[in-house]
């Protein structure tokens, strides 16, 4: 196991009815005035942005707001939202709604207390502080709620990069599966598609003995291999949308994948696919994940055995582990078409003729110098022949 | 699931070294005047003390120290360190230890500010403040470095009792697997034993639904099961050291314990027997937990047949699954017992004509009110059969 720090100081207020407590965190972690910063329409449809601010007249906290974050957040929103707060003096920065609203209100709540551009921390620039940031979850899916991480859509090219810091964690996130019950069926998959994706990447690992880790990242696998029927079935199950939103957060806050070294080799190669075609972020990943995984598989036969193993219950054929190794990533292939996600470019909307360019933007695109690096090291050659595998 | 709300803001730092860093943490943490607080001569003669002093030479952070704390910590330094503390302006309070270091740092933070007798805290009055507190682990088992939990054995009638609070979390743990490389084996046995305990009580719940925590509680024990026998067959093997340490701290912070009904029925029966008998909590566990088991598996057959299936193993038998929770349950005694722990009354060192005694104490003691309540209530006449399985 290697060195690590694991820092995760953000309050989780999880059950029924917690969003009208969002006044009260707000308080208890210091907030004056607040940006409260959501999507589209559903958030003020269903009543739960009125409910929200109803918590925090409650407290007599004021607020300022802005709607219109998109999937695949875009940087022009961001530069606004920075705007508003310095304008509104705003010290508290709610997001409500997914992963896509608490990334935008990361990146706003970091660029206003930044004199440069907020792209900066895009680019790797190190994030030293923000605006305090809290959450009120409504999708299970980027783990963004209990994540140091936003990751932005830059307009400019239309590019995703991500950024990082502990200045970024909410300091709380109310996670209430309720909210979650009226996602379509395909929204829903999507979530469960990224929370799997957040755990294969932390499982592909080069770190030797990491038996605690690797044993919950697959108890978090087998939550969701147990959930997803569930609630694709049933999208009222408060049970499985409860197990499947703990599941999201503990994929991603990190307390699963410290002290080894992990991936995102897939979450690098869908980015330019939701870039290019602005597909949602799970979809791209269930075409992703198997094609990266089965060209990746060579690098380490064993573990892709032991995950075929121990999560997707493939009968361990010791003679040829790599029998089992393939068996496991047709496993996962057929959980996600099961739940009703796209398994090739094709149905994903995704063109064979456009691979040379999202091969170029992934390997140099922005700055990058033609590799990037995880489980394995993906150059050009190597891209073009997993982006090959997924026609 | 139940609704909850999770907050664990301490900060870990875990690896080989880390305990050089302890005056940088305590300086990021606020810390400006420190109790250093430890037990018996090891941690002096190791030299462990040594270069935590060094560290906060170097921050220039200035300290008092007080050893002593024995394993069931007792009130009475609990007192002398909080006069200690008032005396000499202590504003942070270090424990380098194990839990019984921690859980005494933890009385004295508490009781430092606090006007009264800082036992009632132990009675169940409500934590409101405490001093900041970090740690310097040297001991996987009680996870007191990362809960806000401590225990104590009140002089005063031998009787231990616990306390809680969330200003009892540590602010930083620095959690280093070199530092139990030392421990003899019954020791280290005895932790892995009680970081056992930690689980199958969170895992004995009356919840429904909780799949999810289900799953991560069968990881950590699945860790343990792994990891016990290797470090039990060479104390050197520092990864095995490092996957039971990081299993003991998330057995113990809760993140696997949540939105669900806990036991603890076994904690409470073996702290009489540590505080009678002052043997090892560990060993005392060992002993208690298969007989708490026998007696409430009839409570819950399916509960105890899955932790049978799913962690230990044996084969579901549908038609008769009382069979296959026995089998579990056997299957855990044995596991214990080959690493070193014992096995009944006797071995442990304790006597059947104690048991009025015990009954007496764990019913009545201290102001309760003849009932113990858990996955089952425990009556004297439950305690009383429950006992006489250990013998």
């Amino acid at each position: 196991m290697e060195n690590f720090e694991f820092y995760s100081p953000t309050c989780f207020a999880f059950g029924k009815e917690t969003e009208n407590k969002a006044g009260e965190y707000v308080k208890r972690f210091g907030g004056t005035k607040v940006l409260i910063h959501f999507g589209g329409g559903s958030a003020v449809k269903s009543g739960l942005i009125d409910r929200v601010k109803s918590s925090l007249d409650k407290e007599k906290i004021s607020y300022t707001e802005l709607g219109g974050v998109m999937p695949n957040p875009r940087s022009g929103l961001v530069y606004k939202g920075i705007e508003l707060c310095k304008k509104e003096n705003v010290d508290f920065v709610l997001a409500v709604g997914g992963g896509s609203v608490i990334d935008s209100a990361k990146a706003i709540a970091a660029g206003v207390v930044y004199d440069g551009d907020f792209w900066d921390f895009y680019q790797g620039k190190q994030i030293e502080k923000a605006l305090s940031i809290g959450t009120v979850l409504t999708i299970a899916a980027a783990g963004s709620e209990g994540s140091p991480n936003s990751v932005i859509t830059n307009e400019n090219g239309m590019f995703k990069r991500g950024a990082r810091g502990d200045a970024l964690r909410p300091k709380f996130s109310i996670l209430n599966p309720e909210l979650t019950q009226t996602l379509p069926a395909y929204q829903t998959a999507c979530g469960i598609t990224d929370i799997m994706a957040h755990l294969y990447e932390r499982y592909l690992t080069n770190t030797k003995e990491v038996e605690v880790t690797d044993r919950l990242i697959e108890a978090l696998m087998l939550t969701l291999i147990h959930e997803a029927p569930r609630v694709i079935e049933n999208p009222n199950n408060y049970d499985a949308r409860a197990n499947i939103m703990w599941t999201g957060t503990m994929a991603h806050n990190n307390s699963v994948g410290v002290g080894r070294s992990q991936d995102w080799n897939s979450h690098a190669l869908e980015h330019e696919l939701s870039a290019l075609y602005d597909c949602a972020h799970g979809a791209g990943l269930a075409v992703t994940m198997p094609a990266v995984f089965t060209y990746q598989m060579e690098h380490d036969i064993m573990r892709f055995a032991q995950v075929a193993n121990r999560v997707w219950g493939c009968q361990m054929d010791f003679a040829h582990p790599e029998v089992t190794a393939k068996t496991g990533i047709e496993a996962l292939r057929n959980f996600l078409i099961s739940i009703g996600m796209p398994r090739n470019f094709q149905e994903l909307g995704a063109k064979k003729e456009d691979i040379p360019k999202l091969v170029d933007v992934l390997c140099n695109g922005d700055g990058r110098k033609g590799v990037i690096s995880g489980f394995i090291d993906i150059d050009k050659d190597i891209a073009q022949k997993i982006y090959s595998l997924m026609l």
